[in-house]
Parts: C-alpha cells; sequence; structure tokens
C-alpha cells in the first residue's frame, strides 16, 4: 500500500520544486520531469508534458520503477523509467531531478568524448560524496535517443562502478539523484554552476 | 458578430501573455504583438506601441485578417498584417506571437543564407508537430522591410510548401503559431532556447 | 516657484524609474542617476551616492541647470551637470537618464574611434525620431572624466549638430534622453538590447 | 557579553543579505558566507551548510575571531576563519561577505598570475578607499585549499601592505569587507559588475 501522507507530502515536494526550477531556467518548454523516492517498488513521478512552473498536486502520480502507474489513469512521462532505472539500482537515492538547462544541452554536445572532466571547483563539494575541491569529478555523458528502454540500459552499463551523482544525454540534459530532495536541487543548482564555468572557460581562453 | 465573451477571454489571454513574455525579456521597449484568432474572419491583436508587460484588455483590439478594425477607433500594428497572413493561410493557426529577444535578433543577422536549421536538441520536440529530436528543424528567415503589405507576401511565398510553425525577420525576430495560446508560448520558449544552444555552439567552438 | 504638486509627481516617477532600472541591473552598486525636467530653468534629480532600487521621494532634489540646489540641504550627484546641460540644449527633453549597463561599459571600451554605429535593428525605431530600421544610428562615444564640468563641454561639443538621443561615456555608461520618462525608460531598454546584440555579434562572428 | 539586541539585529541584516545574494546568483547550492563584526573579539556569522537564500536568524551564530562558537551549539562554516582573519587585522571592517559567483570563479581561474588588474571602470569608485576611474585596483589571488588555518594565513601575507578591500581564491570566490553591510553589498555588487566586464573584454577582443 502507497503511504498517503507520504505521497501528498512527496506531491507538493515536487511542485514547490518545479517552481524553483522553472524559475531558474532549468525546464523550459515543459522539459524535464521530476520524482520522489516512495518505497522499495514505487515513486511519485510527474506526468507527461505538464509546465513545470505550474504544477499542482494533481500533475504529480505514482509509478512502480518499470513505469506502470498505480491508481491513476495519466500517463507518465517517457522519461520515467530513467527515474525508476536509478531507484532500482541505487537504494540511496530519495529524488531524482532531470532538468533541460542550456549550459548542460551545449555543453554535451560541444564535448566530443562520452564524459565531462571537472576539477579545481570549489562548487564540486556540493555534489554528494564530494570533499574537496581537487578531486576529479566526472560527469558521462550519453547519446540520446528516442528509444527509452534501450537509453535506460546504456545508462546503466555507463554508470556500472562509477562514483557519481549525475549524467548528461547528448542534446537533451541532466540527471541527478540525492537522498533527498533538498540535496538533489542543491546538485542541479551546482552542475550547472559548474557547466557554465566550463563554457565560459573555453569561451574566454 | 464578435462573441463578446470569448472576446474578454482572448483580450486577458493576451495580457497574460505579455506579462509572462515581457519578464523573459521577449519583447522589449514595446517591440512584439500577441494576437488570438476569434472565427474565420477575425484576430484580437494588440494595439500599436503599447508597452507589453503592462497591457489591459483595452489594448488588445478586434480587426479582420486584412487589419481592418472592428468597433474600435485604436491602430492596429502595422506588423498586424503578418498576423492576419498566418490565419488566412493556417486555418488550425489559434494564436500567433510576434518577439524580439536578442538571441533571434543575433542569429537572424549572423546566418548568411535563408534558413535557420536545427538538429540534435531534444527540445524540438516542443514545436507542434515534431515528435523525434533526430530530424532536421527549419526555421526560414526573410529580409526585413519597412512595408508590411510585401513583407506578407514574401512570407507567404517562403512558406509555401514548408512544415513549419516559426520563421525569422532579420535583425527584428520571430513570429510563431500555434493551436492556442499555451502551445504558442511553448514554442516561443523552445525556440529562444534553441536559438541560445545555437548561439553557444557558435561561440564556444 | 517649484511647482510642489509637479515636484512630488515627478520624484514618484523617478523612484518608480529606479525600482525597474535597478531590477533590469542598469545601476547596480549606487551608480546611475535620474531626473526630470520641472521648467525652462529646474529639474528633479537623485541627490548623490543613493541606492537606486531603494529610492524614496527625499532622495529626489531641486537644481537649477547648472546644479545649484533649490530648497535642500542635500548634495546633488556631481554628474547631475550632465544632466543640466542637456536640458539647457535641448528644450524638448523632459527626462534624462544615465545608467551603467555591463554592455554599455564594455562596448565604450572595446570600440576605438568616437563613435558606436547601429543599423538594420528593428528596435532601432524605439529611439525618439528613427522610423526605419536601416538607417544609420549614431551613439557618439566621450572619453570618461573626473571634471564634470570639461567633461560637460566635452559632450556639448560632440553632441553639437548631431540628430540623437544618447551618448556613451567610455568605461562609464548611457545618458539618453527623451519628451518624458517613459519614453526615456524605453531608449533605455532598447539601448542596451542593441548594445548586447552588438556585442554578441562581434563575439560570435 | 554579547549585545543581545545588536545581535539580533545583525542576525536579521545577514539573513536580509543572503536574500540578496542569493536572488543575485551570488551563493549557488550553499556555498558563500557571511559576517558582521560584534566587538572587539566577536562576530555573527552564518553556520555551516546552510542554504543562503533561505537562512532564518538562527542559522547566525556567534563565534570569536579563531571561531570557537559562543552560546551555541552550532557548527560554524570552516571558512568562518578567514572572517575572523579580516576582523582581526582590519579594524575598521565591520562587515565581511564571501559569495561564489560564476564570473568570480572562471575569472580566478583564467588569470594565471596572482592578480587581477582593473583600470578605467567608473564603477571602481563604488570600492571603499577608491575616488577615481583612472587609477589601479588591485585584486589579489590566491590559491585554493582545503586547510583553511594554512589558507587564512596565506591571504593574511598576501593582504599586508596592500590598500584593498577584497581578495580572490581561485575557483572558488571573492572576499570583500567595508564598514557595513551596505557597503559590503555594494562592494560585491561593484565587483561582480567588474569581473563579467573583464570576462565580456577577454571574450569579445
Amino acid at each position: 500500500m502507497i503511504d498517503l501522507e507520504q505521497l501528498a507530502l512527496a506531491q507538493q515536494t515536487i511542485v514547490d520544486a518545479g517552481d524553483v526550477l522553472y524559475r531558474a531556467g532549468q525546464v523550459p518548454a515543459t522539459g524535464g520531469n521530476f520524482s520522489l523516492r516512495l518505497d522499495g517498488a514505487h515513486m511519485a513521478v510527474t506526468a507527461s508534458g505538464r509546465h513545470k512552473g505550474r504544477l499542482t498536486p494533481a500533475d504529480v502520480m505514482v509509478t512502480d520503477f518499470d513505469v506502470t502507474p498505480v491508481g491513476s489513469p495519466q500517463k507518465p512521462s517517457d522519461e520515467a523509467r530513467l527515474h525508476g532505472q536509478l531507484y532500482q539500482d541505487y537504494p540511496e537515492a530519495g529524488a531524482v531531478l532531470h532538468t533541460h538547462s542550456r549550459a548542460a544541452t551545449v555543453l554535451s554536445r560541444l564535448i566530443e568524448g562520452d564524459t565531462l572532466k571537472l576539477e579545481g571547483y570549489e562548487l564540486q563539494k556540493a555534489i554528494e560524496g564530494v570533499t574537496r575541491h581537487d578531486t576529479l569529478l566526472e560527469v558521462p555523458i550519453v547519446d540520446n535517443s528516442q528509444d527509452i528502454d534501450a537509453l535506460a540500459e546504456v545508462v546503466r552499463g555507463r554508470l556500472q562502478g562509477l562514483d557519481t551523482r549525475a549524467y548528461l544525454i547528448r542534446g537533451h540534459g541532466l540527471y541527478t539523484w540525492a537522498r533527498d530532495m533538498a540535496g538533489c536541487l542543491r546538485q542541479v543548482e551546482a552542475l550547472d554552476f559548474l557547466f557554465d564555468c566550463e563554457l565560459m572557460m573555453r569561451r574566454t581562453r
């Protein structure tokens, strides 16, 4: 059974996150999607096609990690599967945010290899598990695909054995996960800062 | 007869769109104009010279598609004719937005040919009729002119046979149309995102 | 005699303009100053050193065009003299705004000559007296100086015979004037748009 | 004894500064910290790890200048020591702000030497002690370190004999101090303007 009080809280937390992220330019044009883990098999996740800056609790539905809806006639976003995959593989993940900033989109296209490497930024320490600015922070980049099940498997393969909390889909955006929504929002803010800095470094040199 | 309830709703929808677009930097210095289709021969459209972030319903007038005012002593914007032309040629168009962002202005001047080509961006899917990121999205560019009737004919010629929802006037701005205002605002947001990304790609390489 | 009702209105108009301009990044760090013509010999102008985003009517004082205070123990900004000079030389000028945007500062330093030339932008038409996008808009640039009386004379010399509504001080910012505050705010918005576009054109080519 | 009325005022002043700085993008992802001098031996300073845009008075604690907490079980930020060092060495310093803007981060990494040199900007005059635009403003840059005590000594050495109100930590951010919080906020705003301008100059040339 889904805990309905927990669900109501999760829905409001996601509505509030959407407001913050939309105003920060992270989810333009109905892009992006957000979720919170409810238990070992379910998540609360934004339904398909909603304006992310004007969510209501009714725009947040329950599915299992294979994206089968629970108690809702709504259609989850296709990309909800990428959220489910992260909850399956990372038991400590409590929140997942997928955002579409300009910097994430452009940087993921400009980098020809399959990894963004960040080093020497104090703000790296805003990512869970990072305690020093002088370590290498690696963000995997995977190619975009309209076949989300296949994409989920590619992501699973890329993440295996890596100690990371984020990956980029090329020309598409960022996925990041953390213990809770506050930490996940902090990571979006920090990563977008780092992406902007990287672009500024490349542009100004 | 104009349906007055529908008109009042259209006026408020346009006032609200102006507020959103002004705050997003899309219509500086009284630039831009907005409209909604009322029926097969009429549109509600912003009057000339208004501050687009502080519209009131009285700033939105009715004209036919050749821009003859109906029941109003106000002067429509000269460019209202470009709205009328789109409603004449695209029966499914319910809303038209003309915006002046920095990115639209600069990109339309930097491109030497007559078409902006976008490919590989997930956000292309926010444009009506686009379902994949890996198709080519073509946005025609026409030269600016102070002769709006002539410009309307040039636009009509360029759009003929193309499956597009947007065009650029060089050094001037964007026209985009959709079934309703929500879709049209989503397209402005997505296209401006794509224009910014293109400029960032060109700048950083 | 100063018309006190007119003065109160002018003070509030300047307070409101400061709020708009500060939020738009035009007057950081107490920079900038604003004025309105009161009659053929007096202006209402911001006092020295105020935070321009949090003005009150008491921060707006009266001086003559040579900057002698009228009925106030406050010190006008040194640069108020540049406002007075414009009211002396342009009887149709009703409002003057001096702003410090990043784009105005950088562009005025990057240009080696003494004139910024703008052409082909639709938004040029937001400047009083400009009716076509395809005319050349010339914005004189003068070198900065801490000797404001000397600077006022240099400006007077540069403007003589030119049909312009704006000039730049190198590394410092913009002066623009118009019939009233609404027109002057529109010009700040349009000019900053044009400065940004010029910088983006130079950067991306 | 700490003056509790003064403390309550300092706490609210810091809460308000955090709101302004967060909205200006100066303290993303819980970065940054803020303080006010209480007396010759104590400061009010933000506790570790707080979201700087949503501070409450309880997030501001008292420590001495060696960062020993007074009357609080909370942990001060490690970097509070850098605030204490400034209050020890500059008796006229009443407020210290540490911020993390994109421009400060990138510029401090792009400059290969140990000093940022600014000249010819009118806004230099917003820094305490600067009265002309045509003097050289030097901002020392020190390398980042996770050993804050050692870093404080490096900073002390670099600042000795310099007439400055600001320094940069490479890849990390800005420290600036002034007589009071209003002056310190003005300096953050002016310095970030100058950093942005420098980056734009380097990028566009």
